[in-house]
């Protein structure tokens, strides 16, 4: 089994030169958030997912969880790893101090989470969950259900999970039907039956706080009837400690393809009458506070790709180093190590240079998350909330491809071996498939970017975004790299176009545009992790003219040349096939497959 | 679990219309396969993998082979499975009559292989390698030996492996240790390690016959110095009957990604002396005799992948009609099938549309190999053998990344259900994986096409090639479908230029090449599947303007003019990518990793 360091080289040049970590460090609040502490904490986390998390990533898949009467047992190590995890006070780095977090820019919370993700996947999907429960209560929890549960969920001493789905309701979350009722005093009761719910019972932490999407006791049918409410497994006593089990379970655990560590429950809710639940909120505004947990766990999805793909990089490398097989293309007597062989090298760099695309992306989205919420110029702050809006599907969805695609060829480069589950190659490959389901599917978010992000606002964020990849190839133009500038103005046009083609057609023909969003989605992706990349060799090139002699710098070089030779040529391909309006496929009637 | 079903109607059409089986019937000793029995063949082996073998799939997965006291246990079920279908007469019905096979064409058992492959991978994978075993029989084997041996193995009462790799021989087989020694008796004796033979134990048949490749006792160095011995497992005795064991033995079974109900066996030859070996053909020209079972079998490979595409394809489409989730984009008040939706219905004809790519590519192929072997004109056969050399790498690897691409399609229309094993949908997936990887990883394949089968004999083929598309699209711009011309038009140049570019660049700069032969291979598949598409949507409009009111017909049209839209455009961008040779990838040192 491969070990994993953390790309500590790669991230900070990311969070410094293409999320503009400096600028986070001067908004309002983030003063601490110095490139020493930033360092620090990047270092520190790299241990902790080196020494504790990674390890037991095997063995976890090989162990997976196991339900006995009701309690679910997660493999060898989990329990004393999550401890280990949440004592060591990372679990929400990025939250408020008062709720005993640390207050931290999300930008470096995000980096640092690539961590996890890449250490343990099936592991730092726990507390990725408990995330988005503290955002969803930070905004609309009342103070009462605040002063319980919110310190106990920053700290990780209980953890959180998203329950939304069912099995008539997946994607389509108006068919929900678990229910809540009022009870005789006030409160509420929720009933019925939820599927794919993520650690929806474990035995690493002492309490388990269920954020449950159900309809509410008079409201209306579809998805404005439904509301959003706190379910804990043990309810608090008055210490707010853990009291009475609540009436609820876990049915079944789910055998899944991969990501076996991490226990994905059917949860049942008032079998005995009914499970004491906690209104979010107002009634009925369910669905739009659910979004709020969303769209970070959005962003979140996004760093587990980045996360894998890194691990599988690592070790496709590792492997391509020691394995030695067949002479050099270019002569020699000797049998070499395969990293020689082009096609090889051609797979590892189609590894590193697209994990470090998505990493450049989602540290940028990141970055501008804590633009969005701190800056003092209300019109900063708005171009920041533009940029997160539009690229949240991109960073999701992108990301995870790309990672399935990282951890598919990492399969290649160990040839056999790669399929054989003890080289711990494929784990990966089965690990990530997942992300690119949940959280919306892969799909979901395509339509959510062409419909919702461009065709809406009439593409003004897609078109800022243009503005600033155009900034950039200014200063590429300008620059000794100049030759990096064709192949990139070529893809931002490609994109231009279509994202014309989009707002000029979706409001007349939706299902034209739809048909090709999948490919919209990608060709952003392309697009943008060709540009940071070309951002990222700009910097390294004027670091190194201002006479750095780090060599590292080199390596952004080669990756945005690379990237500017294999990927960026597809973006004409995706724009031909977008703006085609897809008559081949909403022509072909469904009676005809 | 999705039932499958044999999708006659596009098989049929392929092999009548794109692989031209009327020319195949027309050929010396192919007299019986009328379009009668192709039909009949192709109907009764449909019957056989939906009703035997089909419901074995899913539950083969689940309880996987056991290795026991030396002994394998395939999955229940399998083995009487087996007895049925060698019974039925089914194992090498390509096979000469004088070794009880049915002397059927190549083309037409390629047709049928993929029903066994489509039904039951792991299951089909154990005649598929004794097809391998028979052609290199066929082709070298001594009279002697083909007595005991070929019958045996043509009718499937006796299955094949091929034994090649070693721990340290991977692709790299001149680092065989695996060693024949001579015997008092003037026989061969053979000792050693080999890894990855499917197959290589189990409880099927009565007997297995190993084809292993081991270092000749007095041979040189290298590659040169190996030869191939028929090792059985039980030594026929007078009447060529199972008789004594041999020395060899199944040492343990590999824990794999997929194939679970294939037995992927460490073999150990020799450990009480030596097992008794009977050498094929001459001394030291075991490669040689083992690219004849390897080409064969490369085919093979690639219908492993149509038959998984297919099965793939069926059971998405099955779920998308039936699965109800949120409202059409274009209207209306209820819920509708997810096939409604434009995203799904668009990956649904990117599995269809691709599955019958790389079917039209394989049956081709297989044709061009009947008329190779059978044609009576020696400048016809050439051109044909011209045709199966340089497409067998494609065959085999644009087939096989296809179908993996397929397969992953197929687990996203699925949603959260594609990540659960119960729905079958990841199993495609995990079990295609391997047809990347074995007989020849896909990366050989592409230094195979660009080097052997392109620059090697200055672009011949690869011309011919070019020349036949340039046929169909004159057709083309003659037809009503002359707006299909210029995709095609525009791939087929990008493909020219390409080879041009390959042929000059490979002598002095071969890295160079090797970096992008990954890249070629895909546009060869590419502009291939384009090609066959379009001729096979010209023959169906033909068809239709004859009068023909076969509503499949409609089918082949939308799939041509989908592919156009969809992979053509993809065409241009990997020339530009393979053009730029490679400086990124062969310019960094492997140390820079």
């Amino acid at each position: 089994m491969a070990d994993y360091r953390a790309p500590l080289d790669d991230m900070r040049f990311t969070l410094t030169e293409i999320a503009d970590m400096g600028a986070v460090n001067a908004l309002p609040g983030y003063g601490e958030a110095t490139p020493d502490l930033v360092d620090a904490v990047l270092e520190e986390a790299g241990k902790f997912g080196s020494d504790v998390l990674a390890p037991l990533n095997h063995t976890g898949d090989q162990e997976g969880c196991v339900l006995e009467n009701g309690v679910v047992r997660t493999p060898k190590g989990f329990p004393d790893a999550y401890q280990q995890f949440f004592q060591g006070g990372w679990n929400a780095i990025w939250a408020p101090e008062e709720w005993g977090g640390q207050g931290l820019p999300v930008a470096l919370a995000t980096a640092v989470s690539e961590v996890w993700h890449a250490a343990n996947l099936s592991f730092a999907l726990c507390p990725m969950l408990t995330q988005s429960g503290i955002e969803l209560l930070l905004s609309h929890g009342s103070d009462e259900i605040n002063a319980i549960y919110l310190e106990k969920l920053v700290t990780g001493q209980w953890t959180g999970t998203m329950n939304l789905t069912e099995p008539q309701a997946g994607s389509d979350l108006a068919r929900i039907r678990c229910k809540a009722e009022r009870t005789a005093d006030g409160g509420y009761a929720v009933r019925g039956q939820k599927i794919f719910i993520s650690h929806g019972e474990h035995d690493m932490a002492e309490n388990i706080v269920h954020m449950v999407l159900a309809r509410s006791p008079d409201g209306p049918e579809g998805i404005k009837g439904l509301s959003l409410f706190v379910v804990p497994k043990f309810l608090p006593d008055g210490d707010g400690n853990p009291g009475a089990r609540n009436d609820l379970r876990c049915v079944s655990l789910e055998h899944k393809m991969g990501m076996h560590a991490s226990p994905t429950a059917v949860m049942s809710y008032g079998d005995d009458g009914g499970a004491t639940a906690f209104l979010i909120g107002e009634e009925n505004r369910g669905i739009e506070y659910m979004f709020i947990m969303m769209n970070a766990a959005r962003l979140a999805v996004g760093m587990e790709g980045v996360g894998i793909a890194e691990r599988a990089y690592q070790q496709a490398r590792d492997f391509a180093k020691e394995r030695v097989q067949s002479r050099a293309i270019t002569g020699g007597a000797e049998p070499v190590s395969i990293i020689h062989h082009p096609d090889v090298r051609r797979m590892l760099l189609a590894m590193r240079v697209q994990t470090e695309a998505i990493r450049a992306i989602a540290y940028r989205v990141a970055a501008a998350a804590d633009t969005a919420r701190r800056h003092s110029d209300a019109d900063v702050k708005a171009r920041a909330q533009g940029f997160v809006d539009l690229m949240t599907p991109v960073a999701k969805a992108f990301s995870t491809d790309t990672a399935s695609e990282v951890a598919d060829i990492g399969i290649q480069v160990h040839g056999g071996m790669g399929y054989i589950e003890e080289t711990g190659a494929a784990q990966h490959a089965r690990d990530i498939r997942v992300t690119r389901i949940y959280e919306g599917t892969n799909g979901i978010q395509a339509n959510d970017l062409v419909g919702r992000k461009v065709a809406r606002d009439d593409g003004r964020n897609a078109r800022a975004l243009a503005v600033e990849i155009r900034a950039t190839l200014d200063d590429v133009k300008d620059s000794d790299l100049a030759d990096l500038s064709a192949p990139l103005e070529q893809a931002a046009e490609a994109l231009e176009s279509a994202t014309d083609w989009v707002v000029e057609t979706f409001p007349g023909d939706p299902a034209a545009v739809a048909a090709g969003a999948a490919h919209y989605l990608r060709l952003m992706g392309v697009v943008s992790g060709g540009w940071l990349l070309t951002l990222g060799a700009l910097r390294a090139s004027r670091r190194k003219a201002a006479g750095d002699s780090d060599p590292f710098l080199e390596q952004k070089l080669v990756s945005a040349r690379f990237f500017a030779d294999q990927y960026l040529p597809q973006a004409a391909a995706l724009k031909t096939t977008i703006l085609q309006g897809g008559g081949t496929v909403t022509g072909v009637s469904p009676d005809a497959f």
